[in-house]
C-alpha cells in the first residue's frame, strides 16, 4: 500500500534489461556513443520533430532548470502555477541556475494556470527596467493536483506567453500520464501546441534515473550542453542514460506504464469516492488522488502499513491525523505502473472502515 | 584495445546485479530508504570517520563543485593544478556552484601541485579586499598524469593550506586508485592527512554513475543538502546511487578494480616502455599511462581499431598523426578494471611494429 | 509642482558645500581616508552603537542588496511586504547578490508587513530540503505606502523573525522621515527593535548619491566589504561619499530635512482631503501622499505642469486619465525637503477647481 | 608629494560647478532627465558615433563588468592581460556580474597583451563542451603598467579576438591619457580598431566619481540597463553623475586633465631617470612611473611624507624597504591632473639624495 509518490516505484525490467544490454565492452563516454544517437532519432521521432535538439539528465529538476535557463535571462520571471514544482519543490534551483532570475507564481484550479490570471500577472510585469521582465512561461502536465490539460488549453496559455514575447516550457514530469489520458500525439501537446521546450520525465514512470529535454528550436542546443556540463550534469557513462530512454519509448512501453498508473489512480479515486463522507479534491484525471475522508479511516490505513502524505495546497492545516474521528482530513495518493489493484482495494477498504483480510 | 577512459568501461557485474536487488517493491525518495542509511554507515566505517557527512551524487563534476562551493566563499579562489579536472574539464563548474568564486591553477610535475609554488601562489593572492581571497585548495589522487600522492605529501600541501586558513579538498575520482597503489587506508590518505571533504569516484571504476562526497566535518552537511537539491542533484529513486555505492564497497570490491586497472596499466606502461625510441612522460603509478612512442606506430594501432586520446599535457601540438614516422607522438592510454592482458599485449604489439593475429 | 519622488528634488547646499572642503589636495581612495574614518564614528555616535560595521555606497539597492546578501543565504528566501522596493523596484538585484535566494512577498496594509501574515507565510516555507528555507526578513521604514512603523512594531515583527531563526533588515530608503515623524532615537528604531542591518537612506534626503548600511553586528563586515568590492560599489574617490553622509548627520540636518519633508507632505494631504470628492488611500505619516480625487481635478494639474504619478498598489487600472471626469484617480505624490508650500497650495487649488494665478 | 594613485587627486573645480548648476530645482530621476540625454549626445559627438548606446555609473569596475557581462556568457572566458584591472584588482567581478564566466590572463610586456601569446591562449580554451569558451578580449589602454596602445596594436589584437569569434572590450580607465598620449581620435583607437564596448574613465582624471559604458554596437543596450539596475548601479539622483561627465568633455576639459598628468609623469620619469643607479621598469607613455632606485632614496622620499607604492608587477618582492641603502627597489608613481611640477622637482630630489628646503 505505497501511495507516497511515483518515484517511490521499482524500475519496470524492462529497463534493467536495457541496461544490462547496453553493459557490453566499451563505449565513448558524454553521450558519444552510438546508444545516445539512437536515442535521440527516437525521441524526435516520437514528437515528430526531426531538427529538435534532445539531451538527457539525471533528475527532473536538473531538466526544469537548465531548459529554463536556456529560455530566461538573469533578469527574468517565470510565470508558473503557484503550486509547480518549480516554485514549490525545487529549492530555488530556476534562480540558481538562471543567474537569480525570479518567478512570478500564477493562481489556477487544479494545477492548471488561470489564463486571465496569466494576463493579469504577466500585465503588472515588467513596465520599466525597474522590475523584472516578462522571461518565460512554464505549464505543468499533468499538473502537480493531477488534473491534465489537452493540447487547447495549452495552446491557450502559450498563446498568452507568445503574444507578451515570452518562450514556454512545459514540466512533464508527468508527460506520459498526460498523453496516455489524453489519446493525443506527443507533438499535439507541445510543439504544435506551442511549447518550445519539454522536460521528458521517466524518473516517476518506471525507469531508474533519466529524463530527456526536448528543445524543439535546437538553436539553444549547444548553450544547453555548456549549461549542463557545467552543471554536473553530463553523465560520463551515458549510455546507461540512454539506455534507459529508449527501452522506455520502445514499443510505447512509457504510455503503457503510464496508463498502468492512470487506471490504477481511477481504481483508487472511485473507492476512495464511493466511501462515505469523502470527497475528491481534484479531478483524477492522471496517476495522482487528491481526496479528503473521515480522520479515523486515515488512522486505520496507517496503522496497516499503507504508506502517503497528508496533504492539501488550499489548506495544509487540515492535513494532520490530530483531531476528531469524523473529521475531514485531504491527501495526496500517488500510483506508479506498479501499482497494485489488491493493494488499493484493501487500501479503501481500510480507509472505509471494513474488515481486511492480512494478507491481502 | 580501449583505452580511451575510464569512463568507456562497463560497469562491473556486482553493481548491476545490487541495482536489480535493489529494485524490489517500494522504497522512500530522496535518500530517505533503508540502503542509502546502510550506504552511509559503510562509507563512514571504511574511512573510519563515523560523524562524517556523506552523500551521493551522479557526476564528478557535480561532487566536486557541490563539495568546492561549501568549502569556497564567491570572493575566493581555488588553488588547484594547472591540469585539474577542475581548472580544465568542469567548463567552469566551480566558479557557477560557487557564485563566481576562480581558481588559481598552480604547476608542478605530474599533476601534483609543486608545495613551493603553492606557498608562492597564495602568497600573491589576497593581499586587500580588492583581490579575491585564498579558498581552498584542491588536490587530485591520483593525479591527472597517472601519479600518486602519497599521505606525507598530501599533508604537507593540506598543511600549507590550512596555515593560510583554507580548508582542503581531494578530487578522487580515482580515489581508489591510488588507495591501491599506496596500501594505506582510507583514513590515512584523506582526514589524517588534512583534507575535510573527498569526492570519491566510483564512475570510472565500475560504477554506472555514482559518486559520494565526504565532509568529514560534518558542520556544513546541511548546506550541502540545499546545494544539492537546488542544483538538481539529489536523485529520486536515490536507492539506485545507493545500491552502487554499496556493492563497491562490498568485500573491498573498490580495491579489487582499482587494482587490477592499476595492474593493466602497469603491464601496458612496460609494454610501451621497452618499445624502441618510446618514452614514459609521466611515472605509472596508477591506471594511466602517458607515454610517447613513433608515429607509425600509433598509424598502426589507430588502423587496427585502438582507442585513446593522443595528449600531452607539456606540448599539445606534438599530439598530432601528422608528421614523419618517426617522430614521437605523445599518447594518454587509461586502463579501467574490465581492461584485458590479451589487448594490452596486442596494442603493445602493434604499436612496436609487430605482426599480430587478427583476432587477439 | 514637483511630485514625482524625492529623488528628483536638488540635493541642500550644505552637502555641496561639505564636498567642496572634501575636495581640498589628496586623499587615500577607497575609504582610507580621514574623513570616512570620521564619518563612520558619527554613524555609529548617533546609532548608539559603538562596534557597528559602517559602510557607504552610492544606491539604495546596492545597500540593501549588498546587506541582504550578507543576511540571507542563495537557498534562502527574503520575506518582505508584497509593495516593498526589494519586490518591486530592483529588477532582482537580491537574488543576483544573494546568488538566486529568492523573495516572499508578505501582504500588509499600507506598506505594513501584517504579523500573522508573516507567522503564516513563515509557517508555510521550507519544511525540507525541497522548499528554500527562511532567510531574512526585511522591513521598508517609511513604508512604501508612507506610512510609519514604530519601534514597538518592529519589535513585534523582528521578533517573529527571529523566532523563526532570521536576522531581520530594515530598507531605511526614508528612514530620516521615519524617525521624524516618531520622534524617537534611531537606535530605538533599529537595533534595539531587533534590527541586525539597516540601509540608511541619504538620496531621497537631500544628498547627491549616498547611503550607508550598518551592520549593528559586525562579524560579517568583511565579508560585506569583498562583496560591496565585487559588486563595484567601492568608490575610489571615496571621500566624496563620507563628505555627503558627514554633513548629512551634522546638527540634525538629516531630521531637520526630513522633517521638511514630512511637514510639505502633511500639508499636502490636509489639501486634498479637504477636496470634494477626495480619498486619503494611505496615511500620511512621513513624505509621501496617496489619495485619489476626480479626474478633472487630475486633468488641471498636469496641463499646468504638475509632475506626479498616478498610482495604486491595489488598483493599477484605475489609475488612468482616461475616464469620466468625475472618476476618482488615484495618485502618489512625494515630498522632498525642498517641496514648497506655495507650490503645495497651487496645486491644491488646481486639482480643486479653483482658479490658480500663473505665477504661483 | 601624492603619487599614490590618481584616484587620490582632487575633483577638477569645473566639475563641482557643473554640480552645482545642476543642482537647480527638479528633474526626473534615473537618467530621465534633459542633462543626462545631453551628455549621451556628446558622448556621441567625440566618438562619432552616433548610434552607440551610451551609459553612466559610478565606478570603473562596475563599468568593466557590467560591459564584459553582456559581452561574455557565463561559459565564458575573458582574455585579459594577466595584470589586468579585472583579473587583479576587482575581486572577481567579471566572474560575479557574469554568472561565473572566468579570466584568462595573457602575458604581454608593460601590461599589454602580446598577440601571439593571446593566439596560444585562445587556441588551448574550448576544444569541447568540457572547456570553458572564448568569450570576449578585454584590453587596458593606458595598461596597468602605464604604456600606452596605438589604433594599430588595439586593431591587430581585436583582429584575433574576432577571428575567434570573440568581441572585445577596452577597460579605458585611462582612456584619457592613451588619446592624449597619442594624438589620435577616440574613434580611432576604439571602434575603428574593433572595440565593441568602452569603458570611458573619468574618476581618475579629475571627476568626482564618474564612468560612461558606450557600446558602440547598442544592440545589448536594454540587457545594460537591466544589468545595470539590478546591480543597483542606476543612480536616481542621475543628473550629478551626467552633470560630471557633460563638463568633462566639454571644451576638451578631459584631454586637457590627461595632458597636464601625462607631461608631470614624464617630468617625473625623466627625473628619476637621471638619478644614479635608477632604471625606469616600463616605458613612461602615460601617467604612471614604473621606476627602481636605491632604497636610500625611498627612506629620504618617505621620511619626507611622500606617498606612494613600492610596486613591481614581476618582483613583489623586491618591493620592500628592508635590506641594504644601495639595493635598487621598483615603485609605482601616479601623476593626476593636479600634480605639482614643485613637488614632483622635490620628490626626485630626495630620492637623489639632495638636500631640499622644507617648504617645497
Amino acid at each position: 500500500m505505497w501511495f507516497l509518490s511515483d518515484n517511490a516505484g521499482p524500475a519496470h525490467p524492462r529497463i534493467l534489461e536495457a541496461i544490462d544490454r547496453a553493459n557490453e565492452g566499451n563505449a565513448s563516454g558524454y553521450g558519444g556513443d552510438a546508444l545516445t544517437a539512437r536515442t535521440v532519432a527516437r525521441v524526435r521521432e516520437v514528437f515528430e520533430a526531426p531538427d529538435a535538439a534532445v539531451y538527457l539528465v539525471g533528475t527532473g529538476t536538473a531538466a526544469n532548470a537548465l531548459a529554463l535557463a536556456c529560455l530566461c535571462p538573469p533578469w527574468g520571471t517565470i510565470f508558473c502555477h503557484a503550486h509547480a514544482h518549480v516554485q514549490e519543490d525545487e529549492c530555488g534551483a530556476a534562480g540558481f541556475f538562471a543567474a537569480g532570475a525570479t518567478t512570478t507564481p500564477v493562481p489556477g484550479a487544479h494545477g492548471r494556470i488561470d489564463p486571465e490570471a496569466l494576463e493579469a500577472a504577466i500585465g503588472r510585469a515588467g513596465a520599466s527596467v525597474h522590475q523584472v521582465q516578462p522571461g518565460a512561461l512554464t505549464l505543468t502536465n499533468a499538473t502537480e493536483a493531477g488534473a491534465v490539460q489537452d493540447p487547447d488549453e495549452v495552446a491557450r496559455l502559450a498563446g498568452i506567453a507568445r503574444a507578451a514575447g515570452m518562450p514556454v516550457h512545459m514540466d512533464g514530469a508527468r508527460f506520459a500520464n498526460a498523453v496516455a489520458a489524453l489519446g493525443c500525439t506527443p507533438a499535439e501537446l507541445t510543439w504544435k501546441a506551442g511549447v518550445d521546450a519539454l522536460s521528458l520525465g521517466g524518473t516517476k514512470n518506471g525507469l531508474l534515473g533519466a529524463e530527456a529535454v526536448v528543445l524543439f528550436d535546437p538553436a539553444r542546443g549547444w548553450e544547453f550542453e555548456l549549461r549542463r556540463k557545467r552543471a554536473g550534469h553530463l553523465f560520463s557513462k551515458h549510455r546507461f542514460l540512454a539506455a534507459q530512454m529508449e527501452a522506455y519509448l520502445e514499443d510505447g512501453l512509457w504510455l503503457d506504464l503510464a496508463g498502468r498508473a492512470n487506471a490504477a489512480a481511477a481504481r483508487l479515486s472511485r473507492g476512495i469516492a464511493a466511501m462515505p463522507g469523502a470527497r475528491i479534491e481534484h479531478p483524477t484525471e492522471a496517476n495522482e488522488v487528491f481526496a479528503a475522508w473521515p480522520r479515523a479511516g486515515h488512522r486505520r490505513a496507517r496503522a496497516a502499513g499503507a504508506e502517503y502524505y497528508l496533504w492539501s495546497f488550499d489548506d495544509p492545516a487540515a492535513a494532520t491525523l490530530d483531531g476528531p474521528a469524523d473529521g475531514l482530513v485531504p491527501a495526496r495518493l500517488v500510483c506508479d505502473w506498479s501499482a497494485d489493484a489488491a493493494a488499493i482495494d484493501r487500501f479503501v477498504a481500510l480507509a472505509r472502515g471494513e474488515e481486511v483480510a492480512q494478507g491481502a
